[in-house]
């Protein structure tokens, strides 16, 4: 299993929707608080990597829904790295209740690595190899290095 | 070519986020606007079916990021119908920048076909025929019929 | 002082525009939060109210900027009532930097208190009698009551 | 009266919240239309103003809600500069139902006129000029400058 990081948070009240359900691109936000903590976690924060000029817009995102969210329902984020490609990394995302385990969402992203003017960083960097290090100290079980 | 509604609108300023670019989670409420506006466009908006008791909970979701989305672009959402299953149904949607047509993003949402209660609607309902009559319309091109 | 319940929390990425710092409406759903977690802390969960019948539309928002909040910046959002009328109550909101107390915003929200149709609940009620049971535990010096 | 700007758009579905209703923070995303579509109605989209280096960061909001705004309800959002000060300005904002022209909501914004380090712009400067101008085209009526 890749290292996974896990938060908690609940569902506020303007993320439902009328049909009593937490709306559907309210998920891809939680994914989005998922990568930071996991970034947080791991002891490099995002907002440190864009000081250092390194940026990882979206590319690619996708979700499948299994069950409903409701407000103020205990929601676990769970974020982990499965996938470093040259230029490119992917976050996978569980989101699931806390009260029974049971899993709400699945879902994942895919970055590219840019520098301050969205051009794809080629070659060691920084980032990557912390990435690299990430991935190390897990088994690394479930990601694919490219 | 599947029958296809297109619409045009600008992106708000809230809609950007400090990478001075459309935040990606937006793209997912745009869709619902082209879902809307096809609906409504074909003769019978969405909430003429949840009036009827026919809900389309999204159960999948699909973005392919490929250029940003600036503050006050114009873009244009084109939403077409690709694939109907027993249960479900599948919109396909293009982002597109009004000025030169360069292609913003794509993806599609899977929608399941359920009642009040969220249970799947099963056996011919007023919904599918709709669906189905709009397929037929046009050719039929580019949508899976099971 | 009137009784405060305080909780923190991060900006989230989303949350930014394209001027670098939190977009204005955020600060109303970070309202929303401290309400919650306001009444959670003192005992009964908003989520009770609605399943009591019992519901809280805002009737009136305000908001002062003072200063930006900054991606992945921890904020404190200090929560109070303020005003307790006939139909009606005020909470007071002031969001703070964490790191040096700096006050970020203050605003307030009034809300109607009215049943599942949207009627004002007029005569004694259950939520009337648990915001004076709140109001009486604090020594209520900055609460309206009328 | 002063000169207005009045433009229709439909509530989306992601704006309802399990109320059944828009959600309160949407207003405030509701005016920012508004007052964006006033700047591009009268010769100067507020994207040009950032070119220039000039940016109008809120520094306060009000919001009052009169009655709910449904799904796909189209609304009309009146928008309005109402007051002139030496560094900061004022829009009014009204949101109405377009079938029957009832109020849903009132409110307005006040913004700083800052430069791209946040600074008060002192002094003459173009878009004061602008405003004024545009203030001078209409009657004058309800605007106040100081």
């Amino acid at each position: 299993m890749p290292l996974e990081v896990v938060i908690c948070r609940r569902v506020r009240y303007g993320e439902t929707d009328q049909m009593g359900v937490a709306y559907y691109a309210n998920y891809l936000t939680w994914f989005e608080i998922g990568r930071t903590e996991f970034c947080r976690e791991l002891g490099r924060p995002y907002s440190f990597w864009e000081k250092e000029g390194i940026f990882l817009p979206v590319v690619e995102a996708y979700c499948r829904y299994k069950c409903p969210a409701l407000y103020d329902d205990e929601i676990l984020i769970r974020t982990s790295i499965t996938s470093l490609k040259k230029y490119s990394l992917q976050f996978q995302c569980t989101v699931a209740k806390k009260y029974d385990g049971k899993v709400i969402a699945e879902g994942w992203t895919r970055h590219g690595i840019v520098d301050r003017d969205g051009k794809l960083i080629k070659g060691a960097n920084l980032f990557m190899d912390w990435v690299k290090s990430v991935i190390e100290n897990d088994n690394g079980g479930g990601v694919t290095v490219e």
